[in-house]
């Protein structure tokens, strides 16, 4: 069954897990938080332009949970509601509240799930294939027949599972994403500078290194730009910063309709903006009580902090 | 025997370390390469101003090492010869060129070393206590009668092992500079802006926490400045990075006698920037070879890098 929450072309489509993740931190654990890399980068793109979610939630999903997809204004007609429970992950943080272990992962209907685009998302202009298995990823990739800006992330375990398959989504997207740890394992090479040629060399335009709590690098043709992280006083749950950093900037550029070297800039500014204020609750909570002002108060905070004011 | 070079009062006094280092890197292994914590902060400050290095040196020091100093037009009247051997300190970098394990340190003069000022140093406004024990740095503290900016680093050793002595320098100082582990180890926080806000409750204006290839950031009243770290392509060694970035940024306020927080940033900056070039090649050797229009081209660089162009 699909939700056809609306209708019409999505200026931005995003793929990714939808979850309910169990989160153990020194402080506190919560069960059955609502996660997954296409919630959190849905939820920070909203800020700027109404995400089409692409996802699969199993028959236990709570609607309470889908109702605070609607209030984020995310488009819910590609997310998929599949005889099953929903994709669970359970992981504890380590007292740095940066390292963390997986406790378990129950696939559930995303086992199965095969993200098919509405109509009206495969026209998006703007894409991005959240940290899902290159195959999905490619998948959605072949239906998007007019995406101009493609950007995925990945993780580690496709690095070390799917390389073949990751390396075709690579060759095909504009942008990659992943942290400098995944970006060593990805190329051999330990310099940060290095690996990021050598990934650009494989296809992308763009490639943005994620260091989490000391920010990003993008590195470009010709050109490399520093991404702040606002420094946090208080970090209560990380998960999901990365996919919030990636959809806050994805919702910038899709809404300023914008692919040029400033506009992607400014947007990564704001994704790690967003990112900043996602880790200060669990889940979505911080995000929920955000408002656009909130985030470019912030933004002009950052700005000054690295004496752009 | 003191070496007597010059006469006259010093802007910039440096108190360290002066070692022959012998490095291994997964590249190559370099032997009794000069180093300590003064050779790569006076070497880098001595692009703003002449520094006066106190320090000790063992009757082998080589007299090439010594004209290598006036070469960078250090003062080296500060600078004891005592009978004995040099202090030698030997490390192995890790692949990731990051980490390292510290094989042997031989203190030899360094074991009875007690700095003394030169009458024309105790006059000196800007001071930097190097990595040096706090017991040492405060006995130089004590002779600094004119001390109007003072700097002290320090590092996990003596935060472990002399933390009431530590304590009192702290209490005494201006700036204190430690890397972001030191800086949770000293306070017993993870998270580095609470670390911060502790450290410079127990007295300093500045806290400057450091984080290698990551930058570094400046906490001050009310302030927060993330200095940025050039992204080098090419790390040789990064032995004395974080003196050397200490050393220039002391350099650049003692020859604009300012201690203002414009001048405190533009600082900052100028340190980041010298100490990416002296990770490129072994000891002070890439130092050796820079002038400060090459410092000046890659701050510039760094700027565009941050979006301050």
């Amino acid at each position: 069954m699909n939700h056809q929450d609306s209708s019409g072309d999505r200026g931005l489509v995003i793929v990714g897990s939808v979850a309910l993740d169990t989160i153990a931190t020194p402080f506190e654990t919560r069960k059955d938080v609502l996660g997954g890399s296409a919630s959190y980068a849905c939820a920070a793109a909203s800020f700027f332009i109404p995400a089409g979610m692409v996802g699969v939630v199993g028959t236990d999903f709570p609607e309470a949970h889908m109702e605070k997809y609607r209030k984020f204004g995310i488009d819910l007609a590609g997310l998929q509601k599949d005889e099953g429970e929903t994709f669970r992950w359970s992981g504890v943080y380590e007292p740095d509240m940066i390292n963390r272990k997986t406790l378990s992962t129950e696939l559930n209907v995303f086992a199965s799930f095969t993200p098919e685009l509405p109509a009206g998302y495969s026209r998006a202009p703007f894409l991005l294939l959240g940290n899902i298995s290159p195959g999905l990823q490619v998948h959605v990739l072949s239906q998007a027949e007019n995406a101009q800006f493609v950007v995925a992330d990945t993780m580690d375990l496709w690095i070390n599972t799917q390389r073949d398959e990751l390396m075709d989504v690579v060759s095909k997207i504009n942008m990659l994403t992943l942290n400098d740890s995944e970006a060593r394992l990805m190329t051999g090479e330990h310099n940060i500078v290095k690996c990021a040629e050598q990934i650009m060399g494989y296809g992308p335009d763009y490639v943005v290194i994620k260091k989490g709590e000391h920010g990003a690098v993008l590195f470009g043709k010709n050109e490399i730009f520093l991404v702040p992280a606002y420094p946090v006083g208080e970090v209560c749950d990380p998960t999901g910063a990365g996919d919030s950093f990636a959809g806050g900037m994805m919702g910038y550029l899709a809404a300023a309709k914008a692919t040029d070297g400033a506009a992607v800039k400014k947007a990564l500014l704001y994704g790690s903006v967003i990112a900043s204020f996602g880790v200060e609750k669990f889940g979505l909570d911080r995000l929920e009580m955000l408002t656009l002002s909130d985030i470019d108060r912030r933004l002009n905070e950052l700005k000054s902090m690295i004496g752009v004011a």
